[in-house]
């Protein structure tokens, strides 16, 4: 039988700017060659000081009138961090990041702020930090590993969020199937399977919003590759969604 | 550590009309009580004999207008299949189906059709399927599975399909996070997790489309409950994408 396992992360202490998450992550816990090293978002942003007090941000009037009952100071930043606003209901403020990823408040988010008043924001190019994470983790153990970086994003038509990769070093993000046939000979089309986003959505199973599991590994699947999470991003001419 | 664990269930036949595939995947397979078993939605379509020949269909003029290259006939299936059009760029066509879930071709689908000329549609009431099978289950060993039945859906504005559950029974589908607190106090809002299409997912790494492993065993999870994957159709007036 095919099989593989997914491991949460556990005893990793709070993470502050500057944190090494390689260390910490190598040191709570055995690596293998192969596995995937699955990190959340808000972990990445908190290490690499992606995080605003918003004491220091001046809420603009259109800011203040779609606010909702959010602090418009962290609808200024939404506003900030949003390449394009594809959706508004406030306070639901649906938009495209510059990076690409179409998500609710451009990834902003008040919840796990290292302080009350805080926002943390996306990582500023979370392909990159996956890739820095990965070249460490080499650094520090030897091994040759994937990383991806995760969110929890919402999704048209469906309730609930599932986690999906944001960041991606060292594996094949998409699996590519066109002209490939199934068993009886029928020859697939438009059948690319986004790996990289199941396995996000596998390893959020054992990290959990509330507790402190903001890693986790995933052990036995044969995904290694050269694929970044910008791949998952729908090219604008392709998506029937704008 | 928490941990568990994604089994891909070998070694199954190709399944036709009136196959009891709890009967086929619990001797395939040692269950465990809590597992979650995941079915492909295509196996339980060919057992509920959701298929359908070409031959016995006429295509109407506007089905063969918006065929694109696809057979007219599979498109007036799809349509037949379709509660409304969500988008159309011919021969692509993203509908609503009639249990709620949005996705391409109304889930109308050639590829791994017990003939060809065949089609295979959804299951008519996926949720009644999973408890179907998990209760056959129950009988044959006596074991408390839960079941999902599980597509593969294309998502609005990201490459690639992802697995989401179309059928559910005994487990927990959304987890909900409205009003728990993170570790430093703040109020999660708008947190709900949908756990049952994150183990879709996961359930798809080893499943694959072009090898026989049609079901996947997923094992250490503590998720019982009596969910169903109705419950993850957005309803139109919190739908902001209609």
């Amino acid at each position: 039988m095919s099989e593989y396992r997914v491991i949460g992360v556990e005893g990793l202490p709070e993470i502050r700017e500057g944190d090494d998450l390689a260390a910490l992550v190598s040191a709570a816990c055995a690596l293998e060659d192969g596995d995937v090293v699955v990190v959340a978002q808000k972990v990445v942003s908190k290490a690499e000081g992606r995080v605003r007090l918003l004491d220091r941000v001046e809420a603009s009037r259109y800011a203040s009138e779609i606010s909702g009952d959010r602090d418009p100071r962290q609808t200024e930043v939404i506003l900030s961090e949003a390449a394009r606003v594809v959706r508004l209901r406030p306070p639901l403020l649906i938009a495209q990041t510059k990076h690409g990823f179409v998500c609710a408040s451009a990834g902003v988010d008040a919840s796990n702020a290292p302080e009350s008043g805080s926002v943390v924001l996306l990582p500023e190019d979370p392909d990159a930090s996956a890739e820095q994470i990965r070249a460490r983790l080499r650094e520090l153990t030897g091994l040759a590993v994937a990383v991806l970086v995760t969110d929890s994003f919402g999704r048209a038509w469906r309730e609930g969020t599932t986690d999906v990769a944001i960041g991606a070093a060292g594996l094949r993000v998409l699996h590519d199937l066109h002209g490939e046939r199934d068993p009886a000979g029928y020859e697939l089309h438009a059948t690319t399977i986004a790996v990289a986003d199941e396995i996000a959505g596998a390893a959020e199973l054992v990290m959990g919003k509330l507790s402190r599991v903001p890693m986790a590994v995933v052990r036995g699947l044969d995904l290694a590759g050269s694929g970044r999470a910008q791949d998952l991003v729908m090219p604008a001419d392709r998506d029937l969604f704008r």
